[in-house]
């Protein structure tokens, strides 16, 4: 019988090795997890009306994306703490994401510096950008992006405040105190950001990210650098529209995983 | 493990502590209890199709309600005999609602006198009331309403008769004959309802509630009071609209928590 | 705790009375029960939008049905073979229904005489009928009916055929020999019908009843009673207007119960 | 107890004495099997709005079908390798169809020779047809099939490629060494096609079938034959009238029973 045939079977195993804290931090959402379930069930909702006698032989899936080539058309999203499931945290992503032949976003609470996971990820690296409320950081942290190589700049605009995980909750879970969010306190060498990353998503977000943000803020930001910049966690069209009157290259629909606001719409909906 | 993190959490062990009378008295909807389950479950089909990069820094959720000003747009709902889950009832409920900025709407069928509850109810309290037959309790009850400092008088319009709630017909449910509807008995000194209150909800609803209401009852409450009258219970617009032209200042929409009419709409889609 | 309080008390406490043969002949319904389930799941889905402040008191749910006056407008459907379930079966039913103000239908297939049915049912009896094949039999009971008393006639319409109840087959269920449908019988001496009873009703129908029934013989049916004539088993809006065209006095809406045509709508959505 | 009355009977029997790999391959479907539930979901949630008195007495469920005459109106799709499921495999398939007064669709893949199929099948036969990137085959295979008597002949368009079937991948599924696709070795004496077939379908359909059929190669079908060519796995209208512009003479309305595409809509529901 073979065990791992597809991704459930992946997750599953997966989840079965790590401890109720990390396990439940990856794979929780916000409050009821009503989005969580949904999230997965509205694209099983979908039907493909398929097409027939078109010749799908040597079926190219690769496209161009701002720019950087992939052999298919799925980046790997960002998700922050990777070496709480394995030592090579989001090196060894980097490098899945390479032999795939796509992409990957690293999140600016990856455990591993910036620059090796960029050395990995040779098809192409991302980053995601938390705004802090210290735009000195943010703005140290765009340039060692940029210096280390990266091809864009997601800003998370659906977490100005941490959502209510209450699986954490109920783990008292925290990031733990022997992983650091390397790329982050090495860009910046300000105690506090370190200190406050002691505790869960939700207390560290709360006080490192500015929830002050506004559409003014995404102009500085594409201000300070050259790559294209996108906001990832868009719901809504007339944000989209506004989003291009900014200044941003594109947005990425998402609703952070159903881990911010619960109730959100999935994102297979409003597509 | 933290066992107490959401209101789901604090119902269930809440409901643990209770026999199975009270329990299911406060737990249970009428007949097949489809509109009780469609209460909750109607919210949660709703999804929010939020915005972003709105600087959420410092969020007001304050509001002004009937010149009532409280610190989040949620105020307490009315439920009877709250002394069968603890012994401090009504007033301790007042207390927790003050102590989080808003305001709470006692029932008539409180246990705690009226005084006592405005007193812990710093934040505003307003008055749920039934309809008596006997229209001299009614007038006394209002005139006490008022005394007492309450801001608004709620009429509920959804019980002309006592819901079949068949939790409680199972269970062979009265009220506990050591509980007394204290502000009510104290407002009129009629032995007759304290007597029929010796049973299930229904049975002394439809013993003491007048059957008869209709817009221009409502009309002669209104005439009796200088405080605003809003009336509970409402699922259609057009009974909104009535409600407006006959002197009422507000509609709460309810069905009664799924108690009165079973298959009732919920509130989340008549909204 | 009280164990009696609604229909689906008193369902599952009948149920558990009887052997499996009567049990699962009187609760199954065709094939795979797709519309016995839908049948009751349709209602479930109607929200009643109510009205409030109306004067509910003395509610009077008394209507009048084809010149018959009833206190509540329920009247209690035709169903076979009673007896299997009471000895006194049909009778008791009648009583039943005049006890609680309203009128019963009887079927065709009853085990009681229809006239001890109609001394019973002093609130109303109406004749549920199935047209033979022997034009005979038909007119023989049309004329019995007239003379018994019953009020009106309802024609079933929706089984040319007898329906695959599964559960009938699985049990090899046949109508116990020692009941007769004794109405039946005596309305006509042909031993033919006696013998074809000693089976499922599946065979007793194809055998007995008329597949070739269209809206000329309904117009004979009217031509041979002064009664009204109303069809059973409609579920569709041109049949409705087809039956007022060929003299019917109404149509009932119904789909046999589900035990015909599987997958035929629910009432309550055609309705 | 009648175990064996309707199709779920008879389907649930019929596993039970396979063995896991062969019960699998005929039951299974593609990756998560949404469109093989929602395959037989979907017919379940068709009414039938019936219609009443109309003479259903010797109801004639005959039909005609590109010139072949059969008593109801349902033909047996084909399905690959029979024999492992009974030593009489296709023969035994097309006897039943014959017995019944239906006619029988025989797959590429059937272990029985045509011949002997069609001499069984004596209602009528069609034929499946995958089409092979060695066009002699292709050719040969077709000639054999005009020669046998087929009818007409089905070209399966909805499996370029081999579905994912996971239940498959689980068992290390592959077509038994002991059983060969007769038909199609004996038309053809490449010794690669019996090579290929000791494998799963996946496998052997990526190796053998012609991934870059358009619908010119549909016209070269059509042009080796007289008999009515269908094309088979079509779910769009568009798809249906190119079909016809082609020279198809119908099309088969289908997902491969959910085998291959999963998420692709059901035929009740494009039909």
């Amino acid at each position: 019988m073979n065990e791992l045939i597809n991704l459930d079977d992946f997750e599953r195993a997966a989840l079965a090795k790590l401890p109720a804290g990390p396990r439940d931090y990856y794979a929780g959402g916000a409050l009821d997890e009503i989005t969580l379930r949904e999230n997965r069930a509205a694209w099983s909702r979908w039907n493909l009306h398929y097409r027939v006698l078109r010749d799908v032989s040597g079926p190219d899936f690769g496209t161009e994306l701002l720019g950087m080539s992939i052999d298919w058309p799925v980046i790997i999203a960002p998700t922050a703490f990777q070496c709480m499931a394995h030592p090579d945290g989001e090196v060894a992503t980097g490098r899945a994401a390479a032999d795939s032949g796509t992409a990957m976003v690293l999140s600016t609470l990856a455990n591993k510096p910036l620059e090796q996971v960029a050395a990995a990820a040779t098809r192409g690296l991302w980053f995601q950008l938390y705004v802090f409320r210290d735009r000195g950081v943010t703005r140290e942290l765009i340039a060692r992006v940029e210096a280390a190589g990266c091809r864009a700049i997601a800003v998370t605009v659906d977490a100005p405040m941490g959502g209510q995980r209450e699986r954490d909750l109920r783990n008292d879970f925290a990031f733990p105190a022997t992983l650091a969010a390397t790329t982050l306190m090495a860009a910046s060498a300000r105690p506090a950001n370190a200190l406050a990353m002691d505790g869960a998503f939700m207390s560290y977000a709360n006080a490192m990210f500015d929830p002050t943000l506004t559409w003014k803020d995404l102009e500085w930001i594409c201000a300070q650098t050259r790559l294209p910049v996108l906001i990832k966690g868009v719901v809504r069209s007339d944000d989209a529209l506004q989003a291009a009157g900014h200044g941003a290259r594109g947005v990425i629909v998402s609703n952070h995983g159903g881990r911010q606001l619960d109730t959100a719409p999935p994102g297979a909906e409003v597509l």
